[in-house]
């Protein structure tokens, strides 16, 4: 198997999972700034032209991490990161897909908007969309729609799909970094936020 | 169980597998038009405010239309829909996702920014998202993308996530069809896609 890996929060879920998992499996990195993922060449291996995919002996290549991870899942099924029961995978795999869909989709709007050297590449694995000035704004809300969200249900739960750390807490994670990074860091006051982040961020696979 | 549903394409999705399963699963209907899926009653239940939710006898609600439909695929296997091995899994899983990232959500866009009954609601599931003009245009361009690549994938395979109909092909029909109706059609010249439309649509669970 082999990694292709970029320095993004997307391609960061792939490796905290494989981290977690203890697995040993080659990467290639490439720059995302650079477009190395639009090249035909890489296109005719990852089709949408999305970083990170999974390249299998076989040839198979598997993109979008949580395609990537429950193949991983499958094969190398301890520690659970997916639900045990289908009750279990199935609330996993809500809160992983709304950590992906309004919080990281959210900062990468905020941010893919206001950065100049991605213009026209305002969306992921797609050129020829320019960057529109309104959604720098759009984004900064929906970043805080999500920070609300979050901060409610860990006021429920110790984590956010289960009782114990998994894939949708990995996804999160990875959102609120990027949003750490670009400036728009855990609101004042959440508590149940900064408990939850500190937690995870003490285990040593987000280090990945 | 109960499936808080709506005339809209993502419940479609849920609809169309429930039918493929030869369920009956009593309904609640909600108007998006209306703004049901955002009153506090109704995100007490489905807290991301989004339809279809799927109640479970035990009170417990799933939403995000991947997760419910792999619940429902664990209580009822058959016909199977996503998957029977790793691979074919992940490969559903993919080609599923990229039929709601860049098929369905780029339709909502195109559609959304330019309805006016929809001010202050250019995003599902959530209200102060004032619509902006360019997304109608960069709509557009997604679409024209989401057809190239299916056109492209639909003459090296028979459906998109496999050799057979799967989930991931009900989402796609369920994205074209919402791009039909919003005068995007199925561009001239598509040949692929035709067929493939075609095959889909002589399917009596896709009048769901």
């Amino acid at each position: 198997m082999k990694l292709y890996d970029a320095q993004a929060p997307n391609p960061r879920r792939a490796r905290i999972l494989i981290a977690e998992k203890g697995l040993d499996i080659p990467t290639e990195e490439l720059s995302i700034m650079d477009g190395e993922n639009l090249t035909p060449e890489y296109k005719a291996k990852s089709r949408f032209g999305l970083i990170p995919a999974l390249e299998l002996d076989d040839g198979t290549v598997l993109t979008e991490v949580p395609a990537i991870c429950r193949y991983l899942e499958s094969q190398y099924p301890e520690p659970n990161l997916m639900g045990r029961d289908p009750i279990e995978i199935a609330q996993i795999e809500m809160w992983e897909r709304y950590s992906e869909m309004s919080g990281s989709q959210s900062v990468g709007e905020y941010f893919r908007n206001g950065f100049a050297k991605l213009d026209d590449r305002g969306l992921p694995g797609i050129t020829g969309i320019p960057r529109i000035e309104a959604l720098i704004d759009r984004g900064e809300r929906r970043i805080a729609s999500f920070y609300e969200t979050i901060e409610d249900r860990l006021g429920d739960s110790e984590y956010l799909g289960s009782d114990r750390f998994t894939l949708a807490d990995i996804t999160a994670l990875c959102a609120v970094d990027f949003a750490r990074m670009v400036k728009h860091g855990i609101p004042d006051g959440n508590k149940n936020t900064e408990r939850w982040h500190a937690a995870c961020s003490q285990r040593p696979s987000t280090k990945a």
